[in-house]
């Protein structure tokens, strides 16, 4: 890993080796520059997204990009279920800083032989996450490649206040909104030839960020705020990180739904293990002050002290981690 | 090609076939949806950059994505070439608008054995080609992929007026500012084996584009205005095909700087077609008013008429045309 002042990596590091975190971490040392924060930039690298003042106004603006073979299998998901998916990774980081997404455009690498009809049906399903909230697709680029490769930059706003991965204090008390294991789950199923439960397997292809409910926590209070991309565990100790806290998961508090419950049992695996490292479902962990009445639709499942790290029960979790991005990431 | 209203591409069509205007069409189309545009779309998809109402501003909008092997070659362009490149794409899509680029993302997809230098480095050279206007990078997302692609969208703002590629009008003059076929001419040097003249390898592993003269050329009153990726014929040829006019460019007003004399005698080439379809140099290429001064450092070549298409010296230029994406760019 690199440290956060380090404008170089060592020599010998590759990308694989320093992770998607080191990389963005230096990265991000170097955009901040010799001279720190560029005032119009309120919020930099290493949030959900990143705040920034332009055109005379505050946007939220983050990208994700999602490759065939990576993020998605062109024999499991529709090239809608991959519109649908990508859109909601970039529209759930908005979400969690509290704000509403407004615009999408979206960079599309294919091979030249990709049916047409894939990537306006791609659109469609961008197109179709975004619509209920009013987003609009207004712009893409499009160039050869051997796989298909999909990068989409959102732009969004605050209706309220922004909440930030920082921010937690010991004697928060943490939430979550939103389904947790789900998409794993489906994932998990698919890569073992089956294609049901379909809740789950849908679960994967299209999921169900509860957007809305971002705004509601800002304004509840929420005192930080993650969307879990890579597992509750490991978006958690993000949180954590950024706040410089210590957080303790209470599993019995955490629901294990049915569908889950009958994949742990047809795979032979503990469904809790889903719930606490499974990516993808885009949920939304928050942390509130203790004397907040937690908004209708949140559920506390833990608490927030001094320290540093995230213990489940009071110990170390000693399952299978939250998945890392250049581990595979199916 | 798909027509501007058609939903459905095809089903025999590949991307290759239909290719990237046509892509984009008929994406323009799905995202403009069947009640026309929104209201916070002042520009929609089609333009070298969107214009969107968000987060209380107006803000101008683009992506851009670069492939290896495609866009660019590790052998042929360092990593900060390769960063200072693909910032200039964008931040001339900003400049074509009338616009000054403010905040950068970023979307680094590579092989987990990419030296982790070679991303800062990349990074390097983006922060490198924004610094001077004071755009910063303030976000992005890592993945692993076979090969190295590097999307970057541009937020900007406008200083002034919008000018967009449509809007010149027949009797206006067409003008240009920035270096026309230096890139291309780097590269076909490159392609045969040679590093030199270094001054047009330069030229390509660093376009200079003229992005405060789109500012400039907003200001005296151009009516419209695109930047020179493709070529210049090729993009005067989109230019006038929104302005729904004809362009004629007279070849004896066209700069043959003699670095392309020198590369056209030494791989007996004709420079000129160089200058007329040679493209990532990023120049801009504009329409004004005959009454109009044209702004220092621009050059008129040619004129607007009724009609459609482009014509060099009152003909078909039936050298090369501009570049294909899907048909290979270097």
């Amino acid at each position: 890993m690199t440290a956060m002042g380090s404008t170089s990596a060592p020599s010998d590091q590759t990308i694989g080796g320093l992770g998607e975190g080191g990389l963005v971490r230096a990265v991000a040392a170097l955009a901040s520059g010799p001279t720190g924060s560029h005032p119009d930039v309120l919020i930099g690298p290493g949030d959900d997204a990143a705040l920034v003042r332009v055109g005379g106004g505050e946007v939220l603006v983050s990208v994700d990009v999602a490759v065939e073979g990576r993020h998605f299998r062109r024999d499991w998901s529709s090239a809608a279920d991959v519109g649908h998916r990508v859109a909601a990774a970039n529209l759930a980081d908005v979400a969690a800083m509290g704000g509403v997404a407004r615009t999408l455009v979206v960079a599309l690498s294919a091979p030249a032989d990709l049916p047409a009809q894939w990537a306006v049906d791609l659109t469609r399903g961008l197109l179709a996450e975004c619509e209920p909230m009013g987003a609009r697709l207004v712009g893409g680029d499009v160039c050869e490649a051997d796989v298909v490769s999909v990068a989409v930059t959102v732009l969004g706003e605050l209706p309220g206040r922004v909440v930030r991965r920082a921010g937690a204090r010991p004697g928060d008390v943490v939430a979550v909104t939103g389904r947790l294991g789900w998409a794993a789950a489906g994932l998990a199923v698919l890569s073992r030839g089956f294609r049901s439960p379909r809740v789950l397997v849908e679960a994967h292809r299209r999921p169900e960020p509860p957007y809305a409910e971002g705004p509601v926590a800002a304004a509840a209070g929420a005192t930080a705020m993650i969307d879990v991309s890579d597992g509750l565990l490991a978006d958690l100790a993000q949180l954590a990180g950024a706040s410089d806290v210590s957080i303790d998961v209470r599993s019995g508090s955490l629901l294990v739904a049915e569908p889950l419950q009958a994949v742990g049992a047809a795979l032979g695996t503990d469904p809790l293990g889903l719930v606490l490292t499974g990516g993808d479902d885009h949920a939304l962990a928050a942390t509130f002050p203790a004397d907040v009445a937690l908004p209708d639709g949140w559920t506390g499942i833990g608490a927030v002290s001094a320290g540093a790290g995230v213990t489940v029960d009071g110990a170390t979790y000693d399952g299978p981690g939250g998945h890392r991005h250049f581990a595979g990431r199916g």
